[in-house]
């Protein structure tokens, strides 16, 4: 497996698979891999020839008070796992290599689908993170790339962005990747402590609960997101930031429940913002 | 010759030009091409296998008020003169078809090298360049891109945006192309009546003068735009936008003139509005 630091050795590799005809994947990634990963580079080579995989804990996408610092990473376990997987090459650059002094440019996805949900809670992420898949994007240059379903915001922007700057790259959603007893994987969720991580089930429980609603015929948006804050209070170190039921293509407002709906939460326990969805086909 | 009106056809021509090995250029245009563009087809025929052309006038680098709607357009003589000189593709597409409804994605390059010269007078122009470029870049996947000097400053924005963003193509300035008498060539000259022509060889006059007196040791910024502007001033209907002396390579600002020196120019004429500039190793 390869390890590249650098943008130029990177790219030169991915121009000499290209040449060579290999169809690349790209699962762009900020480390501390978990199960969810694993499941876009097992995705990623059921499509491609070859898979990078991309580490790097992106300063832009965090705003001021977050937990850019204490972020969680491991580089050598990341790197046995994905050798171990079969991965390719892997791009694990600097900040000084991707955002080298007197860096100005910007790729940014404005209107509703980025001031909703985390572009609210969190101003400035988004326009982050189109920025850095716009750079990983060139400097990998796969034919497809890999985002997690559990990001449903994030995977929605990016796919506008690539859409809308014509990016000759498919983007390809993955399935949330879940514990057993439901908690959907996060990198922060070694955050929690014991009494915490028993309380973060009730993000899960309150979609399963919104489900099995929708199925029973609910179809008001708004009740049913007051049934989910009214089961997520019940926790008592849940701090709800956002709970929403939107059209789950454009993040657009719903009157009643039809098409492709999402049920997005964000949810702080303690001093953990988890978040979680639920796409469903009404 | 191809004529591609469409974001997929050029896209999926190109991707089959690079599979063979082909090398591609690509010259970015609003069409009503004169001299200065063929000799930007002929530096990228000297550089590569493919030219790509596009013509397309792209209205989010026009501000209000300015000139979108009047811009000289004329695609038949314009596709005749690329036949002629053996371009392999020209991309046409209509304003919907690059900016669809709900288009909503920017790139934009912030700081002094935006805010200053073109960037000071035309708020959002380089927004909509390096949007537009961007655009292009992935749609017609050149290995090289070919911009006149003339726009210097938007040389120098989308060589930064090109670096800064990993882009891999390289963008390489073609000398400005004047006529006999010494205006730069631009399709906004057409604007010009026979006094206003003769009116408008103010700018390289200037600009000649300047170099003259750098040869003749001149050191100081502030004296040297002094003497443009009073020379431009003696055309009644010269109105000047800026005069400046800066740094070429980042257009910072300059105590004394030493190493690479850019003297740019914009000048009202009647009601069009023209530049010219002067890159100098001093």
């Amino acid at each position: 497996m390869h390890i590249f630091n650098t943008v130029s050795e990177m790219q030169q590799w991915s121009l000499k698979e290209r040449k060579a005809g290999k169809c690349i994947g790209l699962v762009p990634t900020m480390g501390y891999l978990h199960d969810g990963h694993m499941s876009l580079v097992e995705n990623a080579f059921k499509h491609c020839d070859d898979v990078i995989v991309s580490i790097f804990v992106n300063p832009i996408q965090f705003c001021q008070g977050e937990d850019f610092e204490d972020y969680p990473r491991d580089l050598n376990r990341d790197c046995m796992l994905l050798e171990e997987a079969g991965v390719n090459a892997v791009f694990a650059p600097s900040i000084q290599e991707m955002y080298p002094n007197g860096y100005s440019t910007t790729v940014e996805v404005s209107g509703e689908i980025t001031q909703k949900l985390c572009g609210r809670s969190r101003p400035g992420h988004f326009k982050g993170v189109t920025t850095v898949c716009s750079k990983l994007f060139h400097i990998c240059l796969p034919d497809k790339a890999f985002f997690g379903q559990k990001d449903a915001q994030q995977l929605l922007v990016i796919k506008k962005m690539v859409r809308e700057l014509n990016f000759p790259i498919e983007i390809v959603g993955v399935p949330i990747v879940r514990e057993k007893d439901g908690l959907a994987l996060s990198s922060r969720n070694v955050y929690l402590d014991n009494e915490q991580r028993q309380q973060a089930l009730v993000l899960n429980r309150a979609l399963k609960q919104a489900q099995e609603a929708i199925r029973n015929g609910e179809r008001n948006p708004n009740r049913l997101k007051d049934n989910i804050i009214q089961l997520i209070t019940t926790s008592p170190q849940a701090e709800i930031d956002y709970v929403e039921v939107l059209n789950g293509e454009d993040l657009t407002g719903l009157e009643t429940l039809s098409g492709k709906v999402i049920i997005a939460l964000a949810v702080k326990i303690g001093k953990t913002r988890l978040i979680d969805n639920l796409l469903v086909e009404v």
